[in-house]
């Protein structure tokens, strides 16, 4: 309740970082959001804004994107925000996150072939996954080129 | 502004269907999406209710579609939901559409091997794509089993 | 999981009606949205597609509803749609339903003095809270003028 | 276009700031959104992570703000959210900002009496409010207590 919940299209910025851990498999990348608006005066789309996110994608879902997402792909991310405020090393850091429920390709940039994962979704038979999950302290900040 | 987005996360329930109009390619499909939440006295997940929309996917979008989706496949789809009423044959019949902005293979539930498709993306060029989407007359209503 | 989240913007469409069910007080009312969009051929702003919605609110909610909502006023709904679909008398309804989870007044058309409410808030402690919500039935359709 | 919409509920944590600018009144304020999640094993709802954002209110959005929300107050705010990142004085900054299209009391935690502001809807009218808004410079960034 209450969780910042958030839809985002964008271009996948880093190559995704997988790794094994006690608590299961998590994938995490950078991910780009640009903004697009109609220019009424010159009559185009121009781009606006861009957000960057670090995406974490947890159990079955981590282990899919290891296997299917390339840097520069495009895709569409839902999840749940964390905007985190850090000390480290005396300097201050924010940084958003998106915890991702559901990654997809965005299919208005391209076709996809999709292949059914049958084993377990751990997502929908562990009591943990209804509890606040933790997200792994990040080693160290990711240089977006 | 005021558009009633959504995202929404569930199954292709039926065959998309492929047009080539004056205004350009449309695909259309029903999407199933069913609530998933923890019963704390089971301690389970169980099933809630299940929301039925017709999705439309135009332009590049819905090309990409009519190469990508097929029956059963698990999706997210964002986009602007349109609830209409009709009279039809003295019947009142109230349908509930998404326009889709965006659609992607849900890799929570398996891999996908994306290919960009390079032509031009209309949704980016074209004026039109600023204003109001028209949405087709729906020739009959498809039973969904 | 997977619950069809939605944040409209629109106006009061019918006076809330209020009932205390055993299960808690229940306030229900029409919400019209209209989509603005910008035409940029004729240089204005124009009404799109209006969406129906049936909002519905619960324990605290609902009693502050009622409280403080008139028919005409501009709100912003945030709830979970259901649409449901019904054989009644021979006839096939489907309605929009949104199970409201917050309800307030929208501020960029005028100005509200809020007085919070300091009973216990249900939808804090109430474990039902957690669980899936039922829609009590609908006596009879309601007109919209 | 692939802008990141936001609905976030939480209570205003800085006492909203207003000013006249060129281009129309602005007001601002910090906003702290704390997740509720439910503990099945202890059987209780507990706190989640808190988000802190920086919400603008522009035009009409702004005066009635000024006119209505005091610190500590719980509101639903909707808008555009931007994640941005500064050098200042050789320190690296990140903000989260969300430049609102609405905010509204919470209704879920008390009652609200509303009246509307006649005078015209800036936001309905000005073909500027089509582009991209331009997020004022934030002078010093804000303790939040």
């Amino acid at each position: 309740m209450n969780e910042t919940l958030v839809t985002v299209v964008g271009n996948v910025a880093t190559t995704p970082v997988f790794r094994e851990l006690p608590s299961g498999p998590v994938a995490r990348f950078r991910l780009a959001v640009t903004a697009r608006y109609y220019d009424a005066v010159q009559n185009v789309w121009a781009d606006g804004h861009t957000n960057f996110f670090t995406v974490w994608a947890r159990r079955a879902l981590g282990s899919n994107v290891q296997g299917s997402l390339t840097i520069g792909e495009p895709v569409i991310v839902q999840g749940k925000l964390k905007v985190r405020d850090e000390e480290r090393g005396g300097q201050h850091w924010t940084s958003a996150d998106i915890d991702a429920m559901t990654i997809g390709h965005d299919l208005s940039r391209g076709t996809a072939a999709f292949r059914r994962v049958l084993k377990a979704n751990a997502a929908l038979t562990d009591p943990a996954a209804a509890r606040e999950p933790v997200l792994e302290p990040e080693p160290e900040p990711e240089p977006v080129g």
